[in-house]
């Protein structure tokens, strides 16, 4: 029955942003595709009699409330999101949407009588893929991000967020709206492994420890556009040399730091083939083990960036877009999560809506799925589906944990 | 006279296709500013009383054919083009058709009587800055590119040049619509000098001997898109990597044998903040002297490639877009021009119009106007009026040289 409750809806999920072209998806918040995943969350949370509260973001939490319940009583929060990146993968996001639903469907299909409420939430633009802050949806809730300074966001089409939360009949966060998660008493996400880790120990599901600290930020390069046949090499101004120096060099730093570092965003003006460029924009994406050894790969990356600028007779500016400290979730619950199943608790370098959740002082839990290739952001992103259902049955064995009540 | 003739002409131009943020041209071909300057092209020659020939291009002659002239007398044939590319100058191009009417005028004014007919001609998309192409106008109009190939183009957007064409209401080359440059017995193009050898002689004028072969080359790296977060470095297949070190070995490999490489143009799939990409496809413009200097630049610049190719485990195609091999420009012809006014006769770098109907047999030549900064391809592009009146009086003196008649 739950392979059924699953499949069932993994289908129905499937085909909505899908390029055909890659099989890759392309759910970025607030368009067509996005807006069909969050219709299709609200039909399946109605199905259930869950009460579906919503958001001026978009962002949604459906409630098994049952009846008796008294009011002030802590409730059990669960969910992921369903947005994605730029052609990325079926199960970063609406796995832990999906596995949610069906963990609920296991435990009323086990007569199980939650005392606290269970809530099933979706966040809307956890990627960043469109507004560029990771996380958005639930950093506005929890406050970590203001709404004075997300009004101002522009996507790469230059619409603020605003006109794109008002093109969906979204009006942003009215007064008093971070109730969607009033009286939630602790949060567990559930989500596909983006690394081996789970691989290597040979299990189908681990617990996180914690979530590495998590930089994004600006290279704005400038330069002096020019003609590529006349200029001489040494007369030109070259932004692109800078850059392509500042690439190679955040990869080495990072690959002898064990770290991570990567330019997977580029911006070209004029973007011309037979003119030298005037302006190169990069972002850099860098994660380390704490937040001091964050700081000391931006500062070196940027000195070699700075070093090379001069030599090329550009200029560079480097600006933080989005920095997260370093979030180690609720040792206890973690370890009282993982105790029954035995499974592994692991650190992950990806962030998460968890992240913010956690920060905010909810106390939060991680559930990873083993990922065969360890492959995400990507359309070729896999899990097999006897792990997934692995996942739906720890899931639903957390929220009986967490949410009291008979087994 | 003429200097109110050639700013009059000058003024109306300049604000077609103009960016008020950078101050650069967007005039691309078979979009709204460059159909502006093709209709401003046909207004000032038919107030000249010059009859204006257009094919389904977009291509334009106007024509001074004195009354009387025999059918068969081989014409004069001078002009430009009036696109630019992406963010460019106001000169490359303009100058040479607005130095070509203003020139007309002159002769008119001196009372010059033809014993040729005499036409100015602007071609289209001669920056190749929509379909990737140079010249493709007058590519086109000399069979260097067939139609058959030309067809298939299709610009960023994936528009293909027939319904281009089709929205500006042209129907591509008809049979037999060569007809153009039919009875054209020679071509001289004015242009703004794209670098500064004219100012290092300390003349405005100057006359081309060659131009150096030039091709465009399109790198397809292909890797493994994969989050930027969780993916260890060491396990990473990342075409950026392999796109950088290219960049970088290009210019290293020019600038060691005074040749020219350029990647000015990227484009990164998915582009996402925070996932290694999939794909990195760039443009590497080249020049060189001689074409086997070209190939062996080329070849240089692959093989390095290849190499970091295999160590980043990422793939790598080299498609030639365009290739165009040296020009040597009619040296009877430059002579003869560069005589009467002791103009010093020098290469460049740059394609043009000029050295596709050279090598489609017309013998042809080329006058440059000083360039004082040598900037161009770039809003910063410049010519002192005094040069580009220089350039005006210049050509009309070539004009009439070539179409005998009293001076």
């Amino acid at each position: 029955m739950i392979l059924s409750d699953f499949e069932s809806m993994w289908r129905d999920l499937l085909p909505l942003g899908r390029s055909a072209a890659s099989g890759g998806y392309f759910r970025q918040p607030w368009t067509s595709p996005e807006r069909e995943a969050r219709a299709w969350f609200v039909a399946e949370a109605e199905a259930r009699g869950l009460e579906v509260r919503r958001d001026g973001l978009g962002n949604l939490v459906a409630w098994w409330r049952p009846v008796g319940l008294d009011e002030a009583t802590e409730a059990v929060l669960t969910g992921s999101h369903l947005d994605s990146v730029l052609d990325g993968g079926a199960y970063d996001g609406p796995l832990g949407v999906v596995s949610a639903l069906a963990a609920l469907d296991l435990l009323r299909s086990r007569g199980f009588e939650p005392d606290r409420p269970i809530g099933v939430g979706a966040f809307v633009e956890e990627e960043g893929s469109r507004f560029g802050i990771a996380c958005l949806g639930s950093r506005l809730l929890t406050g970590a991000t203001s709404w004075d300074q997300a009004r101002e966001l522009r996507d790469r089409d230059g619409v603020r967020l605003p006109d794109a939360l008002a093109a969906e009949d979204l009006h942003g966060p009215g007064p008093g709206e971070g109730g969607l998660l009033d009286g939630v008493g602790c949060f567990v996400e559930l989500h596909v492994e983006q690394g081996r880790d789970l691989v290597h120990r040979d299990v189908a599901v681990g617990v996180a420890s914690a979530i590495w600290p998590h930089g994004r930020y600006r290279f704005d390069f400038a330069g002096e556009a020019n003609h590529a046949g006349t200029t001489r090499m040494e007369d030109r101004r070259d932004p692109m040399l800078s850059y392509a120096m500042t690439a190679l060099a955040a990869n080495k730093q990072a690959r002898t730091r064990g770290q991570r570092a990567t330019f997977g965003r580029v911006d070209v003006r004029p973007n011309g083939t037979n003119a030298v460029p005037s302006h190169v924009t990069a972002w850099l994406d860098a994660r380390a083990e704490s937040g001091e050894e964050l700081d000391a790969l931006l500062t070196d990356v940027s000195r070699q960036a700075q070093e090379r600028a001069e030599r090329d007779g550009t200029s560079l500016k480097v600006t933080a877009e989005s920095v997260s400290g370093e979030v180690r979730f609720d040792p206890d619950l973690a370890a009282r999560i993982a105790a029954p199943g035995g499974w592994p608790v692991i650190p992950t370098m990806a962030g998460h809506d968890a992240g913010v959740l956690s920060a905010s002082g909810i106390p939060t839990a991680m559930l990873f799925v083993r990922n065969p290739t360890g492959v995400s952001h990507s359309p070729a992103e896999h899990a097999e589906t006897a792990d997934c259902l692995a996942g739906v049955d720890a899931l639903a064995d957390t929220l009986a944990l967490l949410a009291g009540g008979d087994r």
